[in-house]
C-alpha cells in the first residue's frame, strides 16, 4: 500500500501548489484512487524565512515545529517542506518528529550528481539570497563534487525582487520577468549550461523565460522522490 | 485573526489543486503571511463517488467521515468538500462533527439566484450522471426558486466520459473536447444563456471550451465563500 505523504506549504501558497501538481503529475494513475494520499499544511501565518535569516527577524521554527507535528499526528509516513529556505530548519524538524523528513536540497544535489556527466559547464543556482548566504545549496553540491555558480550582487538583487513579487502573485506580469532574461542569456554566453530552481517560487516563471539553459527543478525532483518513496515496496 | 479551513479533496486531486488555487487567487494577499491557513486532505482512496450511486458500490461514507475527523482535529474552523457529488452524504458528514461544513451545491445555487435577474434564459448544468439522479442540484435550485436545465441522455453520457478522461490527466487533450463544444453551441442556439460546471473536474476543461456561453464555476464559488467566511470577524 503506497504511504500517505505530508507536506509542509503556504511559503508561499503558490509554491506548494506547484509542488502538489508536480506530485500528482508525476504519479502514474488512471482513475483518482491511484493517487497518492497527501496531507498538506498550507501554513502561511509561518515567519518569513528570508527575514528570518537575513535580518534576525522572528523565527520561524516554532511554527514550522508546529507544522510537522500537525502532520505526523495525521498520520503520514513521510514529510517534504515546499520552501527551499526553510531548509535551514531542517535538522530542528527532523529532531521534533519520528517520521523521516525528505530534504529537498540534498535530493536536487544527488539528482544533478548523478547526471553531471552530461554537464559541459557550470550550473547557476536561482535561490533566494538567504538561501545562498546559509550555503544550503553550495554545502549540498560540495558534498556530491559539484561546483555551483552564483548570480553577480546585482543579478541576486534581482531575482529576490522578483521573487517577492511571484509571493504577491506577479507570475506573467512579472515586472524582473525581462531583467532576469537578460541575465540568464549573458550567463549563456559565459558557458553556464544549466539553472537551479533553488526557491520554490522561480519555477513559476520558467514558462515565461524562453531561454535555452537547462532548468534543473528542486520542486520536480522533489515530486519525483515523493512518488517514489510512496510507492516503494 | 482568520479561521483555519480544512479541505476534504483527492476526488479528484486535480480539482482539489482547482480549489486550492481558486482560494489563493481569491484572497487578497501582498505576502504569503496574507494568505489562508489551509488543511488539505488530498485523500484519493475515498471510493468513486459515482459509481457507489449509479452501481450499488463501496460507499465512500466510511472514509469520507475519517477525513472532516481528520481535519477537525488538526483544528480546522470549518470544512468543504471538494466533490459536487460527494454532496449527496453532506448531512451525515455533518453529523460526524462539530465545525460546520460548507456546502457547495447550495452556495452555488444562491450565488446564482442572487443574480437571476441577469439570466435572459435557462443554466445548464454541467455534471455527473450521479450528480444528477441524486437531484442535488435540482433540490437546490427549486429551494431558490430557479429552473434548471438537464443535457440530453447521449450529451451526460459524453459528459461522463470527458471526467473519467480528466480523472486520467487528459485536459487539453481531452477526446471529448469537439462534442461539448457542438452540445453548448446547439444549447446556446435554443436559448441557454449559461451553464453551469457542477462538477469539480469540468471547469478544468473551461480553458479549452471557446464557446460564449456564460460559466457559473461551483468551485470558484465556493472558492470566494471560504475566503469570505474565513476573513469574516
Amino acid at each position: 500500500m503506497a504511504k500517505t505523504v505530508g507536506i509542509v506549504g503556504g511559503m508561499g501558497p503558490l509554491a506548494t501548489i506547484d509542488l502538489f501538481r508536480k506530485i500528482v503529475e508525476s504519479t502514474p494513475a488512471t482513475t483518482d484512487q491511484d493517487h497518492l494520499h497527501i496531507i498538506i499544511d498550507n501554513y502561511p501565518q509561518i515567519p518569513p524565512r528570508v527575514e528570518a535569516i537575513l535580518e534576525r527577524g522572528e523565527s520561524p521554527l516554532p511554527k514550522l515545529v508546529e507544522s510537522v507535528c500537525l502532520l505526523e499526528r495525521a498520520g503520514v509516513d513521510f514529510i517534504v517542506i515546499a520552501c527551499n529556505t526553510a531548509h535551514y530548519w531542517f535538522t530542528d524538524l527532523q529532531k521534533a518528529i519520528r517520521v523521516p523528513v525528505y530534504n529537498m536540497v540534498s535530493c536536487a544535489a544527488s539528482y544533478i550528481a548523478e547526471r553531471s556527466e552530461e554537464l559541459s559547464g557550470p550550473v547557476l543556482l536561482l535561490a533566494t539570497l538567504a538561501t545562498i548566504r546559509t550555503n544550503l545549496y553550495q554545502d549540498a553540491f560540495a558534498a556530491c563534487g559539484l561546483g555551483l555558480q552564483l548570480p553577480e550582487p546585482q543579478e541576486q538583487e534581482v531575482l529576490d525582487k522578483a521573487v517577492r513579487e511571484i509571493k504577491s502573485g506577479e507570475l506573467a506580469q512579472n515586472p524582473y520577468l525581462a531583467e532576469i532574461r537578460l541575465m540568464l542569456d549573458k550567463h549563456a554566453t559565459e558557458g553556464t549550461v544549466a539553472v537551479l530552481a533553488g526557491c520554490t517560487e522561480v519555477p513559476l516563471l520558467f514558462p515565461y523565460l524562453g531561454n535555452t539553459l537547462k532548468r534543473f527543478d528542486a520542486t520536480a525532483i522533489l515530486a519525483e522522490k515523493v512518488v517514489k518513496e510512496a510507492t516503494a515496496e
